[in-house]
């Protein structure tokens, strides 16, 4: 199956590691399409970001519309864009922070969040609310870690997200962890052998549960508010998209 | 004061006629300057076209983010980029939706909406969520009326608003009406006289509270989530913005 | 317009005070009325205290019914006989305590409030549940000041006020601050300032709104449970209220 | 044991049925005393009626605090004043609706409530949010008969509410009704025997839970919000209830 | 009245306890039949344990509803069992769990639980959501006391849980306390006697709610899902069971 | 990765078909192991039988927990004894309305249950608030149909459930279908085709997400309520379970 996996910011250096992270875990069978915005911020801190990482997620999924992808992951934790993806699109579209949700949630009885900036978390928290989980999520937790400085993840800034994980799973009662952003691919292991409970990364999870809805012979319905965009005239840079 | 009032959509007629029933409510001092963006749909019925249209309204606040502005209103009913533009202005930052919301439940217990398409009453939906209308708003009602429809509203629409008005207020047992449209804003009136209840329109209703949260001296808080954007690199047509 | 002011308790200092507040804040062209019940107690710091503030402004809204008052504020935290009021009144009602949620919620993601007698929390959080602002105000903060020691605010009383409510926006990562007595209502600037973000007085905030509504043409609905109540035979005190 | 059965409107006749209706139920020794306001409302159909029978409900649990009741019951279905009592009275305090609600979802997984005016089905839905019904109560049906016609309860009104109950029944999938006033004390074994599933009288189910709660020897807590009223000035005909 | 007391574990001397608590608070004409599973762990402190002592209730429902009996407790604080028995029972029955939460809202506007393991903690939650008092009850605090051990509850058992009621009282700022397990059953007026707020222990509070609705005459309903189970064939040890 | 598919009802020739579709979908190296209890109902159809069906899955679980088992999927719509098997299981558990739940959410914004009795609604009903579907999960339908019936299924069958599936689409206006029960699981593809929406069978569901989640290297947590029941005596047939 071809999946296509959006990088809804313009680091190509993020996109290359997401990619490389989707690879490692998808089945034989399974080609990762990865692309990025053509526009945008080279990361998603918070809601201007994320407004333009949303658009580009919609460019980018528009564009490769017609290109035979069987399902799609959107590689941010914000979700940005999952909506409008979910209308141009045939296959199964997931978000990260919704996979990785539903993976923690099918594990434990209650889990915890892990991110980056703490401005983010109620992006986290609207997520949470959005898909349901209020009572499996019990705390989201910032860490005040740029994205950018995880492309370079050392040893220090795993041991300040370990000592974070074990904050919050003390803090919250909980039993799991969910790494919030799509930088964090390459730590769940570690994390996980370190904490000695789940470590949930969405880009994993998403990649597995794309391949198993569309196992499943499972689709994004066409009707209701996921049916085709309405056709209407469109200005400026945008209006290639939908000619 | 000035009051920044951004049409999310790219129809310069639709930008017309909302920046005039603005003028027509605002105090004597409020001077109101309309804008849409640079690029994207011509209407937003869905959530493609409302990923567009937040990136807009973030273009269009962060362009006038030096100019002044002491309150802004989004003038679509999915307050498409809310977020994103209280990052980047100081003064309050209000939705039309939102508006109508607060108005509708300042005045009756339970009220109803009536909207456009069908498949946008998920997106007012959430918005009923996430601002914590869930028992005041009673039911929301698709009549399937394309937005641009509305810029010509003749007898025969207005009296299919009334019809649907009428039927949400008897089937959810509400006491008030709000417009779902910022291009029903000319309609609220003649709805509510022929109704016999409140009849509320989102654009009306954010420029009076805009006003009214500008007298009072109260901003946007530059703390948390609404914070300034981090700087980062950005690229493509959006990297203008940010310089 | 004529602006109804009521203060739900029997402390005439403090009715004048509430006024002057008022006063200072309306437009150029709103007339203030102030009233307090004829019976009850000086300040409303309990249940009991409450339910005869109720009694005491439905006996006040009932009073002023024919006197053409365009629009009614009740001045204390509680909203006390706010629903009774909009039965025998024409125009919009506003208690204090929505009217500062509402404010606080159109600016800011997450709100505390900062209010008297710890044991009178249990009033204010009812109300966030009713209004639905159970996301949106993330605390309510008790500060054991006796409501009768506000009338002669000095800089002690001050100073904890301001010290309470940086407590409460550190411990609930909120981004402004809602005060939750009308006897604050000349607080409100002095701790803006000192504290950098958002903090709504009620009293402010309400006349402000009671006016945003009247300007909008909006009025209380007259059907549902806002219809007149219905005649029946009343006995004792009362019986003259209605006769 | 003494049982203070505070009836919250004015109309003595009712009064007199209430009371013998829960002397019915009443074990061997527990003596009913029955009180009514000494001002206010014949019946209560709405808010502005409930705020002055709430006020009445303080009064008389006021007047009575010191007379060794051990009890305390109030006899309309909005519970009108049931906090303030609890701050001035020793013993357990019940609402009917709350101790209806109660006994209902201890029998059934789904209960309906038939109630008379539908105006007053806003009062009856605020109380099942603020117990914590939401889900046990499905569906809360007015049917439009004044609270004094109950006083005659004649074969015709019977049939009204057999008819309105086997609608609920069917409409809301549920299988117990919670008959919505004190008036309908007299009604429930004949609409149980008619219906074929539990009907719950508030009156009834309150004088034994008050029973039951005594017998267990527990209290009203005097810390929190139910402590005693905080003294202050009292003004007008109430300064009385508290010298 | 008979009143069938059903133990889920198959602790005899537990049993033995239970019924002679609820004999102690039983009214002079109430029947108590105390029985336990034929099967299953000798306590139950986690969901293992109650899959079984949920079965091994239905067992005793089962066995015990041709017996003439009025009304039935459930008496572990998990309710494990509580629907299958009613639907092979005719008169009302009563989960410990339940019947405390129910009386600990009818008395204080928050209460707190105090248990025996934290793991268990979870089940006292969902049961606080499935009654729906989320927000009655603030908080459910685990002891980390094994079941056995409350069989002799010495002084330094009861300091251990006095302590802990403390903390919560304090901590969720509740004014009543729920004993989280049967066998806390003689604790409850000593521990009410040293807080000084009410303390309430489930099987005394079933045991008076159970009196309470027989002689309400209410019984649970034979429609929907507590009608009689469907005949079909069983297996293995339990076909004796529905033969 | 070997999978043990445990049937909670004591139906060989379900235990057969049910196993039958899980290994039609199952990957190449899933080897699936069916189990059903020793003991119970041949269909669970109500609480009683979902009692017996928990304590049987909780057998079957604890009989396999030393055999090597990677995942295990519970395949009835009820998920008994779903966090009693998690507890004496390491790898990941699933109950199938769990995996159906989950999957129709990452696909639609909508969903309806079709499913078999109408009296089991109410299980159904309490698992979606358990898990946090209620937004998701928009109506949950009984057809009436039992589901011993469902062993032959022929087409008037299917015809009654694609009717029931239809006026459930209508009805919720939802734009997916979960069937109810694990007899049904055969019919997944007939009805999507039928219907043009997604149809989610929960036993092939739950069969990918159990994959997914064992290549993930994701484990049932060790801590918490989902600890290794603690060591107690044990009474009757169930002692061998534990010795």
């Amino acid at each position: 199956m071809r999946l296509l996996l959006i990088n809804p910011n313009t680091s190509a250096a993020m996109t290359a590691s997401i990619a490389a992270a989707a690879r490692e875990i998808a089945a034989a069978g399974t080609e990762i399409i990865a692309r990025q915005p053509s526009f945008g911020p080279a990361s998603i801190e918070g809601h201007f970001d994320d407004a333009f990482g949303a658009a580009g997620v919609a460019e980018q999924a528009r564009l490769a519309a017609g290109d035979g992808v069987d399902a799609t992951v959107i590689a941010c934790f914000g979700d940005p864009g999952l909506d409008a993806a979910r209308e141009v699109l045939a296959g199964p579209v997931l978000g990260i922070a919704e996979a990785a949700f539903h993976a923690a949630a099918m594990l434990a009885t209650g889990f915890s969040v892990v991110t980056t900036m703490s401005r983010t978390c109620v992006i986290a928290e609207r997520l949470v609310q959005r898909y349901g989980f209020e009572r499996a999520c019990r705390g989201i937790h910032g860490t005040d870690i740029p994205v950018l400085d995880l492309e370079a993840a050392g040893d220090a800034l795993v041991a300040t997200l370990e000592a974070a994980a074990r904050r919050a799973l003390a803090a919250d009662r909980s039993e799991a962890i969910v790494l919030g952003c799509a930088g964090m691919a390459g730590l769940a292991r570690t994390l996980q052998a370190r904490l000695g409970v789940p470590v949930v990364d969405g880009v994993a999870a998403a990649v597995k549960f794309a391949e198993a809805l569309a196992a499943l012979g499972l689709q994004t319905p066409k009707v209701g508010d996921y049916a085709p965009p309405r056709p209407k005239p469109w200005a400026g840079w945008a209006s290639g998209l939908v000619a």
